[in-house]
């Protein structure tokens, strides 16, 4: 078991002169007495606009100042964001390279989507981009830290001509990589990936036990194809913590900062309207914080035993005796890290600085003996594993000799591509929408004869994410206006063909003007659902993630 | 008089495992003594892909780490790339403001345009749209430190809704703003902006003088409208140092390095090829040194004099008597801060962290006395002038309360305005294009009656750039087959009219059908001109500049 310091750089209203350069200073502060007494991981956000909830937005720079205040501490994004359009690609290169050079090889490089409105909208990212996009750039980065040069990239979103991405990180062939998870799913999707999971959910130790479980099962398959050149095999978890050797103490100490911790994530996370500068979450949580089950009270009552439902969010705010208990809990199940919230709402620095102490006395100890020998012992035990997958993963490519940086050509084909790109996607979009907007049901089937058919199911065949799947395999079966289409879906891809399903684990049944109707846009297949104009037969479940899996939006 | 370190952060071919990592350690060692002996300012550079010659692709890491290991010393970014393909704005403000925190209110905020072709067709922009992307971004990025919330942005090149970017930074209302010049033009521009004016280029103390009037001169008239929203008023020079009581072993120790920053400058900013990953600049500096007037000889044998001209880069190499000369005569013309080179091509680690010792000991005492008095006089000065300059700049936006985030329509409004962008670029280039290429003269001119030339002069008067005039007014005549135009060239607009000028500062005497190829990019004038196709009359040195002040490519 390994331990963890997560910063969000919280802070809530109301805000004044000089509270953002203390909030820093103090963490600071915080982070080379974590460094002393043996925590194991620094981890700071990468959150742009989310007011309150997070002013960690640069935290290259933070992680920067932390690798001169410290000297063992690992330091780990969490997460860069990787949609080209915050981040290009090689900026994020170059920093995670340069933080390992100021640190001495000590970086771990945490990945992310991005995934809050205020984050999306103020970036200009599709939803329904955003896990391609992650795909696409983690690629191209990874390649960017082991080519020499780099031999350039073309993509919908990455236009790169060759060059040397300078400088290379110490951590041969690069920092270890994560990817942040929030469900079973994206656990998974990380595991396929051979990266570390960052849990940002806060989950019991049971249900983490079910991710731990199915992350090895999945890393050891062959389903395991590494977004990187190295497998990082690691699930992490995160919890709010106090310590006090006085529970009363703990809890009046730590509770208000994990329950806005989790309110706030709710808040920006959730459909709850925001108007920049001017909502004030702090007062909004203070008046509706017992309504949405975040009750200091019904803690207070509860006290004696740790719960980490999220319902009732405690956490590790508690006596050492009752966090080594729930550390244990989770070492059990076979979580690799814990990482603590403590700087979080209105927790207060001498709070922190304390606990922190208090940690490294009484409770890290317990936990210490024999941790090299196991970790050893696992990195044995899967070394097999990796290497089969490392096998999978496409090499780093050789750039022939002989080319010569082209300014004016360069431009010319990254300002090409875009052009193409914005203008075939809108052309697709306006033609298959004017296709059938406005029509009737007659006129619009009178468009999809077998032809059409084929083109349509072959194309969200190509267009399947296995990712989005989730591990599902099986058939889903469209039966539309006298005519039947079956798409079977494998592991990595999916393959559509005329007529019924042997056994359909989902069968759709609409007419055939109403699907194109979803398709371009047109038509929204819950209303559809609610007017009985769509039904469903089998595994319910599977269908919200249907859009997803042929390249549609995502729901998260 | 300041003095500042400045890193490019270099590392000669061949390199060894670990070379990078000792670059940066030295470095910080180096930056710590800097702050000890007395130095007022570390700068760092960001440049991308320049192997060799920069290693410096993430000053805002180097910078953070810098910040926890200094008291004093203010943190300079010098310069950070403002074209939003490199840097999206956001990200700029978030990651300035972060170090201002971590630092205590240390931070300098440099910007550029980005100038090299690695790193111009690295990211895909284009040299004509560079300038303006500046003025854009900075405008964006200063109203991000003060606007709360940022009331948003809708320009050619950024795209953004209202969000409150956070954190705000520690000075108040932001950082001193820098730009990188390089040239008597943009020390010019850096007066009209109200900037300070950090000059790379290695100027001679005369010269220098030459550039500082003129410099204040602007930035206390009616010229100076200030980018941001706090006037800078400092003009900055660099130069190659290497201190010893003995000359003979100060050039020794530094005349590679000095001569190796100048050399490799000019292989990533001439027409030099380069082939990533492969080229070996520091081979290509040894065999071409001499050739090319960084002979190490010649400087031994002119020992004795401190020489500055590019040709013999010497700039402070030598003694601390000869340095404290030179220095006094940057300071007898005016300049206000000194940047000094020390790792640069080969220099060594222990003569660097001597040089800074030695410097401090005995050159730096002679220039600190009664300087706080001084700056005082020049801010007490300047006052008047600055307070009517900053009311001439737009003032920071309210933005109306009742805005919500609505991460639909914002990523929609994003993705429309990139489409209509490159949609109407591409018809405008195309439609022009196809206009006149692969047509006779006569099927060109055909199109040019009246009402086309109105709207293609008018178009040229629009598109007039003021900062790429650099200061020059009068009239511009374009004598045509059969027809004669004439620009007339204020200080801050251009407007054109049918008919002959009054008195024409530059005749250009061309064929209709070949002005407009030009124009289209079908032709290029340069061969026009040798072909006696393309005619000049007046001041030849305009000509060049011509494309620039109308939005066409810059030479720089």
């Amino acid at each position: 078991m390994r331990f963890g310091l997560f910063y969000e750089h919280q802070l809530p209203r109301p805000w004044g002169d000089g509270q953002e350069l203390r909030l820093y200073q103090d963490a600071l502060d915080q982070v080379e007495i974590a460094d002393r007494v043996g925590f194991d991981y620094l981890w700071a956000v990468e959150h742009h606009f989310l007011e309150e909830y997070s002013h960690s937005s640069a935290p290259e720079v933070f992680l920067g100042a932390a690798s001169q205040r410290t000297k063992r501490i690992r330091l780990g994004h969490g997460i860069v964001q990787l949609p080209p359009a915050v981040n290009h690609p090689a900026r994020i290169a170059e920093r995670i390279a340069t933080l390992d050079l100021v640190s001495n090889g000590r970086v771990d490089f945490g990945t992310g989507e991005s995934s809050s409105s205020a984050e999306l909208g103020g970036f200009g990212v599709r939803r329904t981009d955003k896990r391609a996009q992650w795909q696409d750039a983690i690629d191209a980065i990874t390649r960017m830290f082991v080519e020499e040069p780099f031999a350039g990239w073309l993509s919908r979103d990455i236009t790169m001509p060759p060059r040397n991405v300078l400088p290379k990180p110490v951590q041969k062939p690069h920092p270890p990589l994560w990817v942040a998870c929030s469900r079973r799913e994206t656990i998974q999707f990380a595991a396929r990936n051979g990266i570390g999971a960052l849990s940002f959910s806060f989950v019991e130790p049971e249900d983490a036990g079910k991710w731990v479980d199915e992350y090895y099962r999945i890393l050891a398959s062959e389903e395991c194809v590494p977004a990187g050149f190295a497998v990082n095999p690691n699930v992490s978890v995160v919890l709010p913590m106090m310590l006090h050797e006085d529970e009363a103490t703990a809890i009046d100490r730590g509770i208000d900062g994990a329950h806005f911790f989790a309110f706030a994530l709710a808040h920006y996370y959730g459909p709850t309207p925001h108007d920049p500068g001017r909502t004030n979450v702090w007062e909004e949580f203070l008046s509706r914080r017992a309504a949405r089950g975040f009750s200091r009270e019904q803690i207070i009552a509860n006290a004696g035993t740790l719960n980490v439902n999220v319902g009732s969010l405690r956490g590790a705010v508690g006596t050492p005796a009752q966090v080594i208990d729930l550390v244990r809990r989770y070492e059990a199940v076979g979580v690799d890290q814990i990482s603590f919230v403590l700087q979080s709402g209105p927790n207060k620095h001498e709070h922190i600085c304390e606990s922190l102490e208090l940690f490294g006395e009484a409770v890290l100890p317990h936990f210490t003996e024999g941790r090299e020998e196991r970790d050893a012992a696992k990195a044995e035990r899967l070394a097999p594993a990796i290497e089969a997958a490392l096998a999978r993963r496409e090499p780093a490519r050789t750039a022939a000799a002989g080319y010569r940086i082209d300014e004016d050509a360069e431009v010319a084909r990254a300002h090409r591509s875009r052009d193409i790109r914005s203008a075939s996607r809108r052309r697709f979009r306006q033609g298959f929408y004017k296709l059938v907007h406005g029509r009737s049901d007659e006129q619009i089937e009178r468009h999809f004869g077998p032809a059409a058919q084929r083109v349509f199911f072959a194309g969200m065949a190509r267009a399947f994410d296995p990712s989005a799947a989730a591990g599902f395999t099986g058939e889903l079966e469209f039966c539309l206006t006298r005519v039947v289409w079956t798409l079977e879906i494998g592991k990595s891809r999916a393959h559509a063909h005329p007529g019924p399903a042997e056994d359909p684990a989902l069968t759709l049944t609409v007419a055939t003007a109403d699907f194109l109707r979803i398709l371009a846009g047109d038509a929204n297949p819950a209303s559809l659902l609610m007017d009985g104009r769509l039904e469903l037969r089998g595994d319910h479940e599977l269908a919200p993630r249907l859009s997803e899996m042929f390249g549609g939006p995502s729901p998260y």
